[in-house]
């Protein structure tokens, strides 16, 4: 808050209402019947202020929330959600991902897929994503065109593999790989799009040759750029890592002595990662995407969120769609409170996550997750202004709603439990109203 | 099919498309572009034709299903649902269940409650219920008036208790209860809905004396009653009901004891059963239902399903509302294939259920676990169309369709892990269409 003075502006609209975030010392403030101001920039200029006294406000029961963020998912494998997982990463990998992502070459089929996955993620409160795409430079152009359009904050990445024994099409050489990485984060940054920013995208260890790991570093160095891969999904893919990189020590090593682990890195899973491989992440201020349907859906293993946090790692949550099977981040939310009670009731210990607890890794703890923390992931001033305004008492909504729920905090668990699309009536990213969508898009 | 002849009628109305529903001998029967005659009675007179060779009709899509079957939902506790799942079960009884049900003696509140719960199942998909209401007669006389004005089929139980530490204004003497419970089935019957059925509901073995137990299952051989009740959910349960029935071997052997356990039984949860309650369960034709999303909310313990259905014991799925946070039995497939996967990470040796048999346990497996098979779960010849027609490309819907989707089988892979309401077109229950509700409702 000390930036204030120097972000100020004067207040282009004030949003009236209650309004819940996080923040580090509490998982869940409630300010109700408050104002917010938002100015041209689309930032918040001074604190929301609380209390606010005027004509009654309360029975619409709707309320603001930060917008969501989804640190993992793969806009390519938009086209299979909801299909085909059943068989372990590896082999679904081979079966099922590789085969649909070579389609991507195809620009109208591209276009196609990313536009619906951009708007159905904003439908869902998706206001910053992580996206994978594929290997096709131009078609990972083209999603982050479509992010650009429909207002969406997001980082994309055109995935590099060199690597690939069971569809050899759908690979690159180390060359290649680096020279379209260079031209992908080259041509995204001279458009200069306000929200969109490049990634640079390894798809996993197993994918990649040394070499072209080293190329991937140097270009995230080269020009500061954001980094994303996979790590320790799943035992078989851990152990195969151990096969290909016998001089490291771990898995997390490989990535880290290729300059792949930075402050600007997150890694989606790390279900099997080690206290020293967790060291490693505190150590490099990287972060992990936790994606608990995921790694239901594809038996990859549960990722103890407890210890992660304890350990001082970063941690947002992601839908690793199509890994996951719903591009949905209050989907996200409520697996992770399943895996985070699935694992205490194998140890009667554990110490399950809250609820407000995984909000704020859907909202804060993603920001940070992504690097972005400055810009979105809570109200706080000097941030950009991405909420959501949620309507609990919607018509023709996924739930009945009762004179006596508990109130801001009872609506909000209830929201979270079993809302849906329905229930967000508004999306704002940096100020603006991106759903419902405008009428000339 | 035998009963075929004995049981045909003219056909009063034909229903063209796909239908799929399971069998004994395979969860999932595709019948592509078939027809379906419904009788004045709502029965299916004649078994399904398929291959029709007629205009084209694919391109929309949709397909009929049989309906939903909830196996466990309390109705008296939907007012909450979503909220207060916080603590262990014992814990939450006290806390929010009790202090709740309590409220059902006043009849206005009932009936917003039950109206609410009745037409929420319904356009959820759920076309037999078996519901607990509270201990107050007339307030759960109520809610089975309504699923019979809304026409859906189901089980209504007034609960009985007769020990309650916590809120000792909520429970029953043993002799209040038996003469309620008198009252109750008698009126019930009396009432002769034709889908509406009384079922004995002991609340569980921690809430009721020997006596009060003797009693109901003295009232269900009388009437043959069905009977339904929990077990053996968490384990501070499970220890309770040890010191409380010294003289009884193992919790199942209480129910049996009482002749509460029969082939018209089904017993909520399971979770920690020993082999030897399984066989008694076995033997006495005594249903389990299997409610997930409630397990793991309330961290209860993870039903190991196939181990249920190879020791040859009936099994159907159940919401449990609101211990489970969801009323839809689409979120209990999930939840139960979340669990069966769960179970396989912690031992890589433990076969998963597949979604064509989760498929069947909430359609068939429902049936059977409600003996109800001659009536409902599956479009055999001889039953009534208990059916949903699902629209995968609904306007609005909850997903996106893409052309190269897989199939019939594909598009209700989709519907199953990510459709919800907005893709149950239309209900129907015994022939007769229940959703959309009509207008005179
Ligand atoms: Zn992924
Ligand atoms: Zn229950």
């Amino acid at each position: 808050m000390t930036s204030c003075a120097e972000r100020s502006a004067p207040v282009a609209r004030v949003f009236r209402g209650t309004f819940m975030h996080s923040s580090g010392s509490a998982p869940l403030h409630i300010l109700e019947d408050a104002l917010l101001g938002v100015n041209e920039q689309g930032k918040v200029p001074v604190p929301t202020s609380p209390g606010f006294q005027g004509a009654p406000f309360h029975p619409c029961r709707e309320f603001f929330m930060p917008g969501l963020i989804d640190t993992h998912i793969h806009a390519s494998q938009y086209s299979y959600t909801g299909t085909a997982l059943d068989m372990p990463l590896l082999q679904w990998l081979n079966t099922y991902t590789f085969p649909t992502e070579a389609n991507y070459k195809d620009l109208n089929f591209s276009k196609d897929v990313y536009t619906k996955v951009v708007k159905r993620t904003l439908k869902n409160g998706t206001t910053t994503a992580c996206y994978f795409a594929t290997i096709h430079t131009d078609s990972s152009l083209l999603l982050a065109e479509i992010a650009d359009k429909f207002g969406q904050r997001a980082l994309v990445g055109k995935v590099c593999m060199d690597v690939n024994k069971a569809v050899k099409h759908y690979k690159e050489t180390p060359e290649q790989s680096k020279k379209e990485t260079n031209r992908f984060v080259h041509e995204l940054l001279r458009r200069n799009y306000p929200l969109v920013m490049p990634i640079v995208t390894p798809r996993f260890a197993v994918s990649c040759s040394p070499q072209l790991l080293s190329h991937l570093g140097d270009i995230a160095k080269n020009n500061n750029l954001h980094i994303q891969s996979h790590i320790s999904e799943n035992k078989e893919e851990v152990n195969l890592v151990k096969e290909l990189f016998p001089s490291c020590q771990s898995y997390t090593e490989v990535y880290r002595k290729h300059n792949l682990l930075t402050d600007k890195t997150v890694m989606a899973h790390g279900c099997h990662l080690t206290d020293s491989e967790l060291k490693l992440f505190r150590d490099a201020g990287a972060a992990i995407s936790h994606c608990p349907n995921s790694n239901i859906s594809l038996c990859s293993g549960m990722l103890d969120v407890r210890r992660v946090l304890k350990s001082k790692v970063k941690l947002g949550l992601g839908t690793d769609v199509a890994g996951g099977y719903s591009p949905s981040m209050l989907d996200a939310i409520r697996r992770a409170l399943d895996t985070s009670k699935a694992l205490k009731i194998k140890d009667p210990q554990h110490e399950t996550l809250s609820f407000e607890e995984v909000f704020r890794l859907a909202t804060l703890g993603g920001s940070q997750a992504l690097c972005l923390e400055k810009k979105t992931g809570s109200f706080e001033v000097g941030k950009d202004f991405d909420a959501l305004l949620i309507n609990p008492l919607v018509q023709d909504g996924p739930f009945d709603v009762f004179p006596d729920d508990r109130g801001v905090s009872g609506d909000s668990s209830v929201i979270h439990l079993h809302g849906d699309d329905r229930n967000i009536r508004e999306v704002y990213i940096s100020g603006k109203r991106v759903v419902p969508f405008q009428k000339s898009l």
